[in-house]
């Protein structure tokens, strides 16, 4: 057989073993989204088993002896391929995701599962009962077990590096302490400015009675506007909002609608819409490899904040939003002006809960969360005073004091399960969102006029040929160099922000 | 190490690898159920390929050498067990599916799993087009497929024998050729006196306008009554009926509703809801074991008719329903008196759709597709003709003739999966559901004094305890036995039927 034969075989063999454990890692997908929409409270703990049982299976699938041999076979070897080509980028993924899951032990990735189930039942019942004592056990239990997974992975300076180079690789701890760092400096003098002239926005009229089934049917609408293509989709509830990757024709979302607050909702739907449009732009060639999906945390958020707010609260957009709003909503927004309307969904207003923050204060939410991960990898808080610890820096970084802990420290549902941290994923993304915008109006002169009119196909088209298509091949870093020549920063979110909100806000 | 102690070591090792299936096998439901309910139409082939994979780790995980080694050895050794022990009754059910697991080859195990998924689109297609061509592909190469899978399996005299053995242990397809020869010969001429007082009988009450969503209500609402526990099931809607149970904190069900048709909502979701109860009421021990869940096709069955029917579609348990479906649906059934209603809903009428049939011509519906299968499992059949032959059968049985594909050869989601025959299950629960009742009736002297007036903790409580609770650990003809002290047989049901609808039509 000649080598190029030999080759061929063994690529397809390797093709074969790392689509079976992709399709099992995609029922896991579809047993996660089932537990937090449709579940009887009684499968509760079946389906614990269920996910527990699959993830043991398919750590062993993907971390067989075979998978290495061969990948060691197809990556040693002198090759002519050029390495940005779909088949180098494969190998190299694949061997990254192949050598950090050996590192993990089988026991240990079961641990992981099973504190996961038990943690979001826990998370559930704590929140709705606002206390955080009934979650306190599940939390340390999480801690405990993310830094055996820190330990496992290893890390050459701090343990919350272990976690960066999954969800992040390519960047460090220091990295985001910089980027954290830069961004303070630059949002706490705009907050205060703001808070001098907080009496210019108005955002009463959100606050009214709006009926949830129009409120989520008008989300959908909107977010099938942008792009997201229910054939390959659906829509559904939960407490809170997610999108759920199944594959490339089936992304689905979930949202959360409040009768008594109208951006909230219709926000969260544009942001899940976000991250399915990227998932259901990824070429469909990759699916089943390791190339499909997005590629790293920071990316996905910044398609869906990137739609929610660099789309969904752009001023030229509301020209084609508002009217639409006012004809489903007359009573309410009958009066009101077009104006009136954008600088309320734009109102910076520091506030107790991340995801109905406006884009000024969010990143401060993002760092408090990044600060106690950190502080709990790396067992500097006590875990069993975490509520008040999280109201003396609510206090602190943005001056306002949650009442209980639902709306404080068990707000998001993230910390529930262990085994990754995600959440400086959302200011990277609005970074990345920022420099790909930048870029984008370079590119697409009238986009504003696009968007007035409620057309996104050119927008759309350019994020899925620069961005979605490539799935993971490339990492942040190499996406944002080869679109925007730069690495991942601050700047041009800065200089967004300042400018948008020191209009509306007359600085 | 005492050999007590060694012998319960190996048996907790089994039921650990056991568990370990049975999640899989648990995970593989979900997947399915998604599929028919909530599956975007781009997720279709990826999720053949979930369920492929998972079916190919599934077998290979219930069939491994060691599960056969620990059995041998737990099952040759002298054992002072009491052989209806837990225990006992486990080691005999895993040795038997183990045994036909082993029968069938990995590949063919795939190719059920992948001609399962394709089949159902097509199905889909098909019966949405009204159009049987584009089904015979797909019905072919089930059948080529359950060929192949009874030749695995093996069988002494016909080649249905390999699935009578897989859904009702215990019995044989000469049993079943008896049993509808006795039915057919039972059925035939009641009908034929039925028909000649057919104008005894007016249901077009039924054939009104009923809000869809009520009805979705109203239905749930029995069902409820009757027992079905919703913090461990859920009740939504898909083409085709059907019950999947999870877990026994987590049994679904599905109803169609359609809107000028009454009775098959309300019937469909009893039916679906008996399967439910059956499944809830099995020991949570077994939970993860070869004993959870029903035993058989035919015991599952006369669950779901039971409820469906010697229940639902009684005289007593009207005085019960009917004054809140008039409450509900005051225009439609304002004026009607119970007992017009109750003739109405057990009208006979030989008619087109099995699920849609009246209790006598029920069984004529089976019989047609019970031999259907025999001829294409022993190719007897020219598939490619199967919508005319169908239409002559359907002639030639019950007098009537399908308009079109859907409401004939296509109208059941059965055939578009192969690995399984279960339509004689339906009959065999019609037998044996009689069985039980009259064993019922002698120890519940007030039943229908309850079912008046819609008290049902008895009767569920005697089922629970004697069918539910002891989930696979007796075959069908074992559990007749135990309760009844006959095995399945048809006498009680044709004296039920022949009182019931003698009365009815005044023969």
């Amino acid at each position: 057989m000649a080598v190029t034969d030999m080759r061929e075989e063994k690529l397809t063999k390797l093709k074969g073993l790392l689509a079976e454990a992709n399709y099992m890692d995609r029922a896991v997908r579809v047993l996660a989204w089932d537990r937090e929409t449709y579940l009887p409270e009684g499968g509760a703990e079946s389906r614990a088993n269920q996910l527990a049982t699959l993830a043991r299976m398919l750590h062993a699938a993907s971390t067989s002896d075979e998978i290495g041999r061969l990948l060691e076979d197809l990556t040693s070897e002198e090759s002519d391929l050029d390495p940005d080509s779909d088949e180098a980028r494969l190998l190299l993924v694949e061997k990254r995701d192949y050598e950090m899951a050996r590192k993990l032990p089988a026991e240990l990735v079961e641990e992981v599962s099973r504190a996961g189930s038990e943690g979001l039942v826990a998370w559930h019942h704590a929140k709705e009962a606002k206390d955080y004592s009934l979650f306190v056990d599940a939390l340390k239990r999480n801690a405990e077990v993310n830094r055996r997974v820190a330990d496992a992975y290893g890390y050459a300076d701090r343990p919350y590096d272990a976690f960066v180079q999954i969800f992040e690789s390519g960047m460090t701890t220091a990295q985001l302490d910089t980027i954290f760092s830069e961004l303070k400096e630059a949002i706490v003098p705009l907050v205060r400015e703001i808070a001098s002239r907080k009496d210019a926005v108005d955002d009463s009229c959100l606050k009214q009675y709006y009926d949830e089934e129009k409120q989520l049917r008008f989300g959908l609408e909107i977010a099938e506007r942008f792009g997201y293509d229910l054939k390959r989709g659906r829509l559904d509830q939960s407490a809170h909002p997610f999108t759920m990757p199944v594959a490339v024709g089936d992304v689905r979302i979930t949202t959360r609608i409040l009768p008594n607050q109208l951006d909230d909702g219709l926000l969260s739907t544009l942001h899940e819409a976000g991250h399915a449009m990227y998932e259901q732009g990824v070429d469909p060639a990759f699916e089943g490899t390791p190339l499909s999906g997005g590629t790293s945390a920071g990316v996905h958020e910044s398609q869906s904040r990137l739609w929610e707010n660099l789309v969904g609260r752009s001023r030229p957009f509301q020209d084609f939003l508002f009217p639409r709003l006012q004809s489903t909503f007359p009573d309410q927004l009958g009066k009101l002006d077009v104006e009136a309307f954008y600088r309320a969904i734009n109102k910076v207003q520091p506030s107790l809960v991340r995801t109905a923050a406006d884009e000024v204060t969010y990143n401060l939410h993002i760092m408090l969360r990044y600060e106690l991960e950190n502080e709990m990898l790396e067992d500097k808080v006590d875990i069993g005073k975490l509520d008040t610890i999280w109201k003396e820096r609510m206090e602190q970084y943005l001056g306002v004091v949650p009442q209980d802990d639902a709306e404080g420290v068990l707000q998001d549902i993230h910390w529930s399960t262990p085994g990754e941290y995600v959440f400086p994923g959302y200011t990277l993304g609005n970074m990345i969102g920022a420099q790909l915008f930048r870029r984008i109006r370079a590119e697409i002169p009238d986009l504003d006029g696009q968007m007035a009119s409620g057309e996104f196909g050119q927008l759309l088209e350019w994020l899925r040929s620069n961005v979605y298509h490539h799935g993971r091949k490339f990492t942040s870093n190499e996406l944002m160099q080869r679109i925007t020549g730069e690495p991942v920063g601050t700047a041009a979110w800065i200089a967004y922000a300042r400018d948008k909100f020191s209009a509306i806000y007359g600085i």
